[in-house]
């Protein structure tokens, strides 16, 4: 039932915290655990803290980038314990697991784990779609990360116990939502189109960027509206090349 | 606020759970922690896995039975991995949690944990009032006892939090968002660009425009956002209009 969701670990510093989160999923009944460059691993420590839930370490998926441990999934999710600057979409912690449920029961879903002293970095959460973060206590925040998996897959499990009395949270998913690969492509499309146009310096293009990626993560692209979109592009840089060749005799 | 709540650890094997336990607690707001009779206390691996909780390993309570940690308590509370022969009053996990809240606005609560192998003896489930377990897999119920008390402590201040927690979907809008009429002349403008570019034909535009407007009215814009938009349209016009300019001398 709650297969297609994935824990992603990313840059992993202590290989016990890895096998304590493989224990914390297997006990709330999840098994796909994904990791990003993980200092070490496999090692001895991680065996040992996951005891019984070595299965789940025996099947892990061992990437290089966030890119890849997400590329098929429609929903992603970060957490991080603090509230930043520039807003990401936010979804409450309960609402988060809520979404989760609800949505892997047609898609793929991911809830992501930064690094263990310093969360994931803007660059991560530009990749994710939402962020959700776990109500501490504001004066010592400082959840192990082994912990936080274990509290999110809980309220992930709760939720898939509670079913009955979950709502029904964002869009209605007929249409095919598109993959964070699909949208990674859009995104590099967008870029080049915008500085094509002369909208966007190549040399400082990042804050502009961030706020188009996070706006349409927020919107969770349909498949059909991301074809139309990339159709949109194409039709510019076709107007725009055409324009600079006239230009350059 | 959750002063009146008490975690207690019967005869715990591994110092390391002890830390991580009291790191546990400090999360999520509780620093009340009662050994009663751990194997090793005060230990190194305790106060590394504590972290910053150190304050709450520092007053910490040791003592040599059950019944010392929980003389002065009205309400205790025992915790099992397994359903007993002999059925002790349950209370569901968040019902136990409701209770320890609310009971300690005039009460001291106790919240008790077995050793880490074997959970609580019948004796030990005698001097409790109630028992309640943590909804795990019943085909891996093998939590580490620190993260049992992590999603205790969890649930305890989800239930403190109570209704005020609840609620919010979406977005955090810390920003002004665009106002219909706004919205409006952005699709005006979009409208125009793309029969520009070519992309629209102006003879039947109109499926394509609905779909966008749904998409945009779905994000639920922020100003700022849509001023970026705006900007990109007014780029890759100026792109294409000195591109028609160039064509018809």
């Amino acid at each position: 039932m709650l297969n297609n969701i994935r824990i992603v670990l990313v840059n992993t510093t202590h290989p016990g915290n890895i096998g304590a989160s493989a224990r914390a999923m297997k006990t709330m009944g999840l098994s796909r655990l994904y990791l990003v460059s993980p200092k070490v691993f496999p090692h001895v420590e991680a065996t040992a803290r996951a005891s019984g839930a070595d299965d789940v370490l025996a099947k892990t998926v061992v990437v290089d980038s966030l890119n890849e441990a997400i590329s098929d999934c429609q929903l992603v999710i970060g957490t991080s314990a603090r509230t930043r600057g520039i807003p990401w979409p936010f979804l409450e912690f309960t609402q988060a697991a809520d979404k989760s449920v609800v949505d892997s029961q047609q898609q793929q879903v991911a809830v992501v784990f930064g690094q263990e002293r310093s969360g994931l970095t803007n660059e991560e959460l530009d990749l994710c779609h939402f962020v959700t973060n776990i109500p501490c206590d504001e004066a010592y925040p400082s959840l192990n990360l082994a912990a936080a998996v274990q509290i999110m897959c809980y309220q992930i499990r709760m939720a898939a116990l509670g079913k009955e009395n979950v709502g029904f949270l964002g869009i209605n998913p007929i249409y095919e939502l598109a993959t964070a690969d699909q949208l990674e492509n859009f995104y590099k499309h967008l870029r080049e189109v915008l500085v094509q146009s002369g909208f966007l310096d190549p040399e400082n293009p990042r804050k502009v960027m961030r706020r188009l990626t996070r706006l349409f993560n927020r919107t969770r692209l349909e498949l059909r509206e991301l074809n139309i979109l990339r159709g949109i592009l194409k039709s510019v840089q076709n107007a725009v090349i055409s324009n600079e060749r006239e230009k350059s005799p």
